[in-house]
Parts: structure tokens; C-alpha cells; sequence
């Protein structure tokens, strides 16, 4: 039985295999999200999944799901439709996704569990293309509820380790498919802003001969018959390629930590967003560069994304992410000073604990109503060998982090560009020079003072969605314990 | 002595190491590009790299060069001009990257070493930014120069390996700038025509639990107190993308294969611009959109990249890269007869050697005036489990693969959406089910009928370009034998 036969002979049954034996080019399909009350009376082909089904003995109500939009169709014995055929189509299990044929009716009163509210389809035709095993390890619903303690009222909400097991169920929500969406739209955002700001789009390479920023923390790799390590960040290809006269790079892939930490903002792999711009005189040129193109991207993603946004915050409640037109600057100093003038203890060399970095963002958005800011000139001795050091005060340096809801997204500095500065500075931090010969070369033939940033893509979805863990941005995560599916 | 000073007081000298201590918002510097005769008598700021000088006693001609243009620099003792300065420009490294103030003047003869042929620069005041080491490990004439064998008159040559040894100097070539920019053409062109076509970029995760495609070849990680591995493709995760509802995707990102091949068209390491789309009825669906997608790309290259493919056809001469605007399709069965009436032995069921491919991409050139096609419906035996049989006939499947200049760039087909029969074809392959079950698992909910490929930037970029060897379209390639720098 082909399935040509099935569609014209048939009012429904199981598609063989889809196996590409016919093309069908007659057949067309229309999207649910452009089904309306204006189309009523017109018969559709339409191809979709089962979210829901209900009805007993002569009638079924089904409601068909695709993304984000559902529309509900129905179906009562009479006329063509036999009592087998309410029967087949009631025993569809959730989540098998059908061909349907059927009439767009104008409904008398509202579908309210369908988006597609004003019209319903009388089915004529129904066809598996592709059956969902009837047993769910989780249900739609539960796996689209906002987890908000007591108040969910006893029904279930699924646990994270839940979702991310079953992680191709987890992603067909709303919710999901809204965060992905805009995750795909920060990055295109990135690349079209610094494209139009003269930067060049360049691949590094993940697979390194040593670890890039000092020892710890990589990932070891057999490499034929020796060893080779996991890039932790770009760095050193991006500074390598301005060296190379690129000019302003950026590049998007995957960086890798090695670091056992079980937090909700940790993940053992992410996507990291790199650039890395010459500048003339100043790192603030390249720094300014960063933190405007962030707040264009947020503008965009409000602008443009407010559905997806809302999308989520019915799962995940959170504030309105606010920023201001141009980039707040705060210095180090200063954020100091705040922290001590609210009560804790901080030193004015000592790093930000992450209890303190959120105290500090809390305290940025009584006074300046940011979310989004950029802390300047940090103390030398809390960053990398190879950050440039302040001309002016030996305790600072010329590197600044960028924060979204207290936490950090961004890590940046102006980066030492001379090799007997570069080798002064890794002597004092006790680096063997040797493991980085090829490092402090790539400046021994004129480089171009320069600076840039690293920004991870999942912290930035998390903190503009308020999402609470890192996991829930990545599509497949990564952290010490799951590195499957 | 601040760098202010110098520019002030002073007419050359260092500048000390830029350490951002001023930020010199009254200085604006020109590009060399837009340096014409238009502006003849004009007093400019450029920054740019000493390609090359030439003088003695009292003069001194200096070539300045940025990325791929160039402009002439002239100083001669007398007025301001001190014989000290002119010595000092006289000695300053090639490569060094300097500030010269100077007056756009209009020649009475074009500068014929230079792009900007029509004028030179009277410099007035000339301050090194970065010095370049005197001595450079290649001479970036000979780095330039086109390898055409005894015709280059015994002038040098510069071997691969002391380029990619060398990297940073190599890619300063107008060559390496132009492959690269082309290059990021490629992939802005790959993302935008999917963009258009309702695609969504994702990110696969690179560490994965079970090697994805079969057990071969990759890479081995430490993983805590366990073992990774790296992923060969993004190929299981772009399919459960499709199984999680996301329809049609994209991703470009690093891909590993531990094979031990030394050869002009491998690497370990390489960039994978992949895809996947979920069809109605037939893989063409797919197929052709892959197909008329690299069309697209090729047609905006030639149109948008000519002074880029100019450029590298200088040093890397190349037949113009031609194709039909409607991408061709071959049936593998077809290609067998074609190889056969050649004369070479190519069984039906085989695959195609190295050598009977680069023959038919030379046969199809001929017939069909084109250096890309896709050939259609290989042999199933031939590819891997996961592979669509052809429904009509067993021997062969719904796979193909896409070809620039007999060299393939893509592979790809229907992929079997089916749990059952992917158990089947999998045991069919001797495959241990158990290291499967999660990949096999993804198809269990309903999975709509896929297909889709994955190609290599570098080779599409080597071979649109006529490159010859894979390693020099990638910015530090990385094989067998090389991870570094």
C-alpha cells in the first residue's frame, strides 16, 4: 500500500515509512499560525502533532500542535465518518505527529486551549505519518508549568534532570522553542552589528598544543600517539590573528572548562562569543565597541522578540530586563566603595566574591536602573599575566568585566601586546615561558595595541530570560555529571 | 615622555609601549584605501606596517601597507627634515607598525609598487608603534610569490611548512587576507539564504559520551574522573533538533576526525557548516535546497568577491569556478556508466575512489559545463546505518554527496526516522545497540521524515579558489602532525 493510495482511497490509517517514494507535489500544507476565522470554509492539508486528544464513543476533539501554535480539530461519526474511524483517531497516542485533511470552521465560541481560538478544523482525512510511543517519560503540560512551589496546587512540575534526560521532549515547549529562538537571535545580532562595524567573522581552532590561560583547567586529549588540550577560550588565536592584521575578529564555537563546579551558571562546554579589535590609543575604544553592541542586542531582542520573551516568563517569571541607552561605566574603585558604604567587607585589590557581585548589581539598579553595566579597571593582581597594566596606578589594569542581573557575562582587557612586557609579566606570575614561546612570538613582529572580550552566549540568554540555570539555555548541556544526551 | 609629547614636540622617535594612557580624540587617521589624488595636498594621520624602504643619505622611500593597500612614504633631508630623522626612518624593521603624519601629494609618475599608484605621502613625522624584530623568519615577497615551479627565475619561495610555522607573517599576505575574507563571506552567505528559508541556528555540544558515527576515528578526552569523546559531526544532535520540533536547522562549528591521513585535503580539526530540515514527502525536499543554497553562495561570490578572487589567483592560479544556475543532479548508476565509458572499472555497489572522483568531476565538466554537481542515490552499502534505503530499489539509498572540482564538499541524505527499522539496519551493520540506544531513543516520540548534510568550509573555500592544499583555508590548520601554532 503506497502512500499515495493511503491519501486518496482512505480517510485514515498509518502512512507506510516515509520513505521518499512519492513527491506529492500537489499536496500543500499550510502552517497553523496562519489559520484564522478568514479562512473559513477552506479545506487544508496540515501536518502536525497530537498534543492532546479527548472524546468517548462518537466523537473526538484533538488538539494539533506545531511549535509555539495549536489549532483543535474535530471529528463526530455521521456522514463519511465511520465510528472506525472516531475510534482510530481517539487511540492516537500524544505526541505522534499526523497528516490532517479537514475544513477551517469558524467556532461560536472561543477554543481557549488552542492559540488558533476563533476556528477549529472537521476533520475528513487522518494519517500517522510518524507514532509516538503511547508511554511519555514526561507530560507536555507538567513540563510546561511554571514552578512555583505550593502554588501549583499539587499538579506536577518536571525536575530538571527530568527534562534534560528526556531532552527532545523538553524542547518541543513553548518555553523552549521561545529561548532557543532567541538565542539564535543574539548571535545573529552580534555578527550583523560587528559586521557593520568593519570586524571579520574567523574560526580558531579548539584542538591546542598547551592550555591557553595558564595550566589548570583543561581538558586533556589523546592525539595519535602524544597529547593535546581543549582550547578554554579563543585567546590567544584571536590576539594572533590582529597580529596577522585582521584588524577587528570575532568568532562564535565552543570553549571548554574543566572546572568541577556544580553551580547553575557553570557548564563544562558553552559558545562563546570573542572578539578582539586593534585600537589607536585608548582600550576603551574596543571596550565601548563591546558594551554599546550589548546594548543593541538587548534593544533588538525587546524591539523584535517580546512574544518569545513573554513565552518564557509565563514559565519563568522574572523583571523586565532594563538597561540604559549608552553603557554605564563603573569603576572598581568606586564599586568598592558601594559595596562598602552597604555594609560588606571588600578588599580594594581583592577579587568580587559572587555574593558580592550580586550585592553590587542590586545596588547598581537602585541607583542607576541597569541591569547591564560594565565594571572598569580592575586590580592587576586578580587578572590574567597577559592584561595590561594601568600606566598610572600599578594596582589597577586596563580590563573591565561586563555584568547582566549582578552576574558576570563578560571578561575583558586590553591585552600586553610587546613580548618583553609580555615576558615581564608572565615571570611575575610565576609562568613557565617556555609553554608559552609561541604565545609571546606573536608579537616579535609589530602588533597593534589591542583589546576585546569573551562573552558566554548561555549566561547572556539566561540573564536577559531570567532563567535562574544555565541548562535551560543550551541545547544539549554539559557540566561534570551529564554529558549525555 | 608620553606619547603625547612625542607627537607634539617631536618629529620621530618610539613611541613608549601604548598603554592607553591618553586617548587622543583630536587625531583621526585616514585608511590607506582612501587615499587618492582627490585628496592631493591634503595633511593626514595614517597607522600602518613598513613593508618595505629603501634610501641612503639623504633620502628615504617607504612602502606602507594595510591589510591589501599600500601607499608610498618620501622623506628628504632639508627644512624640518633632519638628517638624524631620515637615518631613523632608514632603520626601522619591516613589519614595524608606525604613525606617520605627512601631506597627500599628487605624482608626476604612477608608484607602480604600490596599490595607491596615484600619489605618495611627504611625511613630516614618523613614530614606531610596535617594532617588528629586524630579522623575519620569511620575507613576505617570497611569501607572496606564486610557486609556478622553475618559472619563479630562482627567486624564492616560501615552503608550506615555514608559512604555517609562521603564521601570523603569512596571513598578512593580500593572498591570506583575500581567503579569509572569502571565507566569512561563505559563511554570512550559508547563515543568511537559511535565514530566508526559515532556518534556525543551533549549537551542538562538541563533548559527547559515545562516538557519534560509529567508533572510529575519534578523539579521546579525559573527562574528570571518566572519558569523552569529541564529536565527529553535530549529525545526532541536529537530528533530535528535528525530532524536538525545531523543523529546520543550521549550525557551523568545529567537527574532529582522528584519522591518520596526511594528504592536501584533510585535517583533524575542521569547520562543519551543517544542516538538517525535516520534509513532507521526499528527501529532494532537502537535496535540492542544500543544492540550490551552495548555487546561491557561488553566484554571490563571484558577483561581490571579484578583487578577492583576483587577488589569491595571483599567487594561486585557478581556472574560474563555474556552475549551472540550476544545480545539476547525476544518479549514481549514471556516473558509474559515464566512469565505465571511460574506460576506468567502477563496480555498481563500490564506492568512488579519490582517483575515478577527480575523473568524473573532469567528465562532467565536459558534458555539462559545470564544477559542481550532486550525485544522487549511492549504493546503500556504502553508507552508514542511519542511511534511508531507496525505497524502489535495495541496492541503493536516499543518500547524496555534492562535488567542486571532483572533490567532494558535502555528504548527506534521508536519515532513517523510524526506531525499528533504524535497530534494523543498525544490526544489519554489526552495530552494539547498547552504545546507540540513546540516538535510537530520539526517534521513539514521533520524528517528522529528515534530511540533510554537512559541508566543509575549507574545503569549499580551497576549492572554489583552486587552492591545492586544504591547510592554507584554514586560519592554523591542524593535522596529524601539526598543533601548533
Amino acid at each position: 500500500m503506497s502512500s499515495s493510495s493511503t491519501q486518496q482511497n482512505l480517510s485514515f490509517g498509518n502512512y507506510p515509512i516515509m520513505q521518499s517514494k512519492e513527491k506529492h507535489e500537489d499536496i500543500k500544507f499550510i502552517n497553523i499560525q496562519d489559520i484564522g476565522a478568514e479562512l473559513d470554509g477552506k479545506e487544508i492539508w496540515l501536518r502536525a502533532r497530537i498534543h492532546d486528544s479527548r472524546g468517548k464513543g462518537k466523537n473526538c476533539f484533538i488538539c494539533l500542535r506545531q511549535r509555539i501554535y495549536s489549532v483543535q480539530g474535530v471529528l463526530f461519526v455521521g456522514g463519511e465518518i465511520t465510528k472506525e474511524f472516531v475510534k482510530f483517531a481517539q487511540n492516537i497516542s500524544k505526541e505522534s505527529l499526523v497528516d490532517v485533511f479537514g475544513q477551517i470552521t469558524k467556532t461560536p465560541s472561543p477554543v481557549s486551549s488552542c492559540t488558533q481560538s476563533d476556528v477549529e478544523i472537521k476533520i475528513q482525512k487522518l494519517f500517522i505519518v510518524s507514532a509516538s510511543e503511547p508511554r511519555l517519560p514526561l507530560q507536555m503540560e507538567d513540563a510546561t508549568r511554571p514552578d512555583i512551589g505550593e502554588e501549583t496546587g499539587g499538579l506536577a512540575v518536571v525536575k530538571l534532570d527530568t527534562r534534560l534526560d528526556n531532552r527532545i521532549l523538553d524542547l518541543r515547549t513553548p518555553t523552549s522553542q521561545a529561548i532557543f529562538k532567541l538565542q539564535a537571535a543574539i548571535c545573529e545580532a552580534f555578527r550583523s552589528n560587528l559586521n557593520k562595524r568593519g570586524f571579520i567573522e574567523i574560526h580558531t581552532p579548539k584542538i591546542i598544543s598547551a592550555a591557553s590561560e595558564g595550566g589548570a583547567n583543561v581538558f586533556e586529549v589523546s592525539y595519535f600517539k602524544g597529547s593535546a588540550y581543549l582550547a578554554q577560550s579563543p585567546q590567544l588565536y584571536k590576539q594572533m590573528a590582529i597580529a596577522a592584521d585582521f584588524d577587528k575578529v570575532y568568532t562564535i564555537g565552543a570553549v571548554f572548562r574543566a572546572e568541577d563546579s556544580n553551580t547553575h551558571r557553570h557548564m563544562t562546554e558553552f559558545v562563546g562569543l570573542d572578539l578582539e579589535m586593534a585600537f589607536k590609543f585608548h582600550y576603551h575604544e574596543a571596550m565601548l565597541t563591546v558594551a554599546e553592541l550589548m546594548c543593541e542586542i538587548f534593544a533588538h531582542l525587546q524591539k523584535n522578540f517580546q512574544p518569545e520573551i513573554e513565552a518564557v516568563r509565563k514559565q519563568y517569571p522574572s523583571e523586565p530586563f532594563i538597561f540604559t541607552e549608552k553603557p554605564l561605566i563603573i569603576q572598581y574603585s568606586q564599586a568598592v566603595s558601594m559595596l562598602r558604604e552597604a555594609g560588606v567587607e571588600q578588599g580594594d585589590e581583592e577579587d568580587l566574591s559572587t555574593p558580592n557581585e550580586k550585592l553590587l548589581g542590586r545596588l547598581v539598579r537602585e541607583r542607576h536602573s541597569t541591569d547591564f553595566y560594565v565594571l572598569d579597571k580592575f586590580p592587576l593582581a586578580v587578572r590574567p599575566f597577559y592584561t595590561m597594566p594601568d600606566p598610572l596606578d600599578e594596582r589597577y589594569s586596563n580590563s573591565y568585566d561586563m555584568f547582566m542581573r549582578g552576574e558576570e557575562i563578560l571578561s575583558g582587557a586590553q591585552r600586553v601586546h610587546d613580548p618583553i612586557l609580555l615576558t615581564e609579566r608572565a615571570k611575575i606570575h610565576n609562568i613557565d615561558l617556555e609553554k608559552i614561546r609561541a604565545y609571546i612570538d606573536a608579537f616579535k613582529y609589530g602588533c597593534p595595541p589591542h583589546a576585546g572580550g569573551g562573552i558566554g552566549l548561555e549566561r547572556v540568554t539566561m540573564l536577559f530570560l531570567g532563567l535562574g540555570n544555565i541548562r535551560l539555555a543550551s541545547l544539549f548541556p554539559r557540566d561534570p555529571k551529564r554529558i549525555t544526551p
